[in-house]
């Protein structure tokens, strides 16, 4: 009978023992044998962190075989596709092969399922058996090749009505819709910093769903251009152009436009640093900033609301919550200006 | 008439312009008119950070003078004790001079009274007119002078029946056991990461009396001596010993504890990096970690959290809610041998 697996695949690390596959240096991605909890695919495509990809090519001076063994020597030395010098990862896409007895009743997924991993590559076991085709342009790799998910990795079924690319490039910010769907309620007040971005965009379409008519969605961008974008697709009830790192002038103009009250919930998008102090003073007291953008800052939002006595509560984004796939996915399906956008943009 | 500032302070900023006073090169520290929502205090003492004084210390080689002059030439140069090299500041005790009109019916505070400043002095108009002693031992220098409280600067009037330096040492960390009495509900089960530490202790106290009788309060030190310390004070329900860099190991404590359950809430109050995967581990599902630790990572909490799949609110220690210092300095009251061991080991 099969062997029994740690839910976090901490039986695949060969190096260092004892620490969680991410952190890891050397996966074991032998897969004549599955553990009886892990899943196996049979991978169709690598979706390579942009990050990574942009390395690799520089590396392979664009050339696409250099390209191919580069990525090849990363599987082998690390049986993970976790990019050395960025250290991130990607996701992939393929068909479900195998489910693990102790696995197979607690979830709703079969053989031949296609799905999308959630989890980054960067922790997935991943065996490489041949190059299909590389698109430099998209940051995709078609390939011939197998790959574990752990009992806790995430995962989405492929949706039957979406093209491909237009689920991943959903699927990639999942997080952020999904949270603020859970977090705004009728009548609130909510500001999205870098609302005409990707995850922005989304965002202020559960915003507004979930504020209603008694509610009040601004979204902030800083151009001309996306914002006029927006406005098109009417994802708010507001629009402003401002920096995002002037604290003081935004907040001055979220005061006119709520007669002084500010935000039950701020939810931070950008993709730019030093946007801390906004998203606090933005806020009204005792409201939620929830910070989505990575490039923030622990220390600089501890102690910048500390600075001017804000009693807010501040929520790192989670990229996980129950649920995310498919309250994301749904928003191209409820809403047809926004899934042209997104077709234009990244499909 | 007075004239009118920002609840923020923007109104003393010189330098550069439009700037908050913290990330300010150069404040107005001319006191001779204070604005109307202004609260000008009588400075007794300045609680220097422990970062900031040990570095002038080493510049001044010890010299009493020599502190004396730089700690001058800051203030000088910056109308604020914020020191150019470490960035941060302190608070500071004195004594209310006078409350600016705008102000005085809304605060419960007047002339004569004594206030800690809760507000970092890196963003507080300071004018030092004398020295009167330094005690660097203590990180404490007595002055005459003058300091600003802004609006929104938030403060603690000094108790009667507590010593200075006991209630200086547990404003310095209010927050988070004011957090913690918040979050934590009857029945809940609460780890607390660094449990035996000053934060920890104060963060245990408010966990147990919050979860109470039908709750599990377990506290996570990495040394006998502190972990026999805190087990004297009877402050939790459970002790582990464990380095809270290891997230499988402590996980696997956590579960035997709590029959598999993990905890509602973990609190995070510890002072070394790469802790973020053993908080989110001993969390369970839709449950909350509160990371107090000024060594947390935003990116290894948020892509922490969704590499396992792990569906739980990550809120970042916020140094300040309603009635913060009031909580705190209250436990002082409420438990005589945890304030055995704060006057021994702080006051
Ligand atoms: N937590 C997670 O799990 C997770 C997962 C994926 C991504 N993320 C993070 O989410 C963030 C957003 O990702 P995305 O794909 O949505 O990015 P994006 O499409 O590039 O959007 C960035 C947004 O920031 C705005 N922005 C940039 N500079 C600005 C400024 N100075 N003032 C005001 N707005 C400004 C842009 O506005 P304009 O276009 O109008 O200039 C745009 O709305 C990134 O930081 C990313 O790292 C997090
Ligand atoms: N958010 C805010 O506004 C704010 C304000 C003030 C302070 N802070 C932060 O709060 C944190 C704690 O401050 P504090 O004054 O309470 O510090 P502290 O008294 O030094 O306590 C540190 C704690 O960490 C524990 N610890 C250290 N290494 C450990 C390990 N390897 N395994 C397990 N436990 C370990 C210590 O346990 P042992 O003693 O048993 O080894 C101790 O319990 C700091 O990071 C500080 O920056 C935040």
């Amino acid at each position: 009978s099969m062997e029994k697996g740690c839910p976090y695949g901490t039986h695949r690390v060969l190096e260092p023992k004892g620490v969680l596959p991410q952190p890891a240096l050397k996966l074991d991605n032998n897969m004549d044998e599955i553990y009886d909890n892990e899943i196996l695919i049979d991978v169709q495509t690598l979706n390579i962190d942009s990050a990574s990809f942009t390395q690799i090519k520089e590396q392979a001076k664009g050339d696409i075989e250099e390209i191919k063994r580069i990525m090849k020597n990363i599987v082998d030395e690390r049986g993970k596709h976790q990019n050395p010098v960025t250290g991130s990862g990607g996701m992939l896409i393929g068909t479900v092969e195998k489910i693990g007895p102790a696995l197979e009743r607690k979830i709703d997924l079969k053989v031949g399922d296609k799905i999308a991993t959630l989890v980054s590559l960067s922790l997935t076991p991943l065996r490489i058996d041949e190059f299909i085709e590389v698109r430099p342009e998209v940051d995709q790799v078609d390939i011939k090749g197998k790959a574990i998910l752990f009992e806790s990795g995430i995962y989405a079924v492929l949706p039957d009505d979406l093209p491909e690319n237009l689920a991943l490039s959903v699927l990639d910010v999942a997080g952020a819709p999904a949270q603020t769907a859970k977090l705004v309620k009728p009548g609130d007040t909510v500001v999205v910093l870098g609302g005409t971005g990707k995850s922005g965009m989304l965002c202020l379409h559960e915003a507004k769903k979930r504020a209603g008519v008694t509610g009040k969605v601004i979204c902030i961008g800083s151009r001309d251009e996306t914002i006029a974008r927006t406005k098109k697709a009417d994802l708010a009830d507001h629009y402003i152009k401002a920096d995002a790192t002037d604290a003081v002038g935004l907040m001055n103009k979220i005061k006119e436009l709520t007669d002084g009250e500010m935000a039950d919930i701020v939810i931070n998008t950008v993709n730019i640093p030093n946007t801390e102090m906004s998203s606090i003073l933005a806020t009204k007291d005792k409201g939620i900033v929830y910070f989505f953008s990575m490039a923030t800052s622990f220390t600089k939002a501890a102690l910048g609301a500390e600075g001017v006595g804000k009693d807010i509560t501040m929520i790192i984004g989670n990229g996980y919550t129950e649920g995310h796939a498919e309250i994301a996915l749904e928003i191209m399906r409820e809403n047809e200006k926004l899934r042209d956008i997104f077709e234009k943009l990244y499909a």
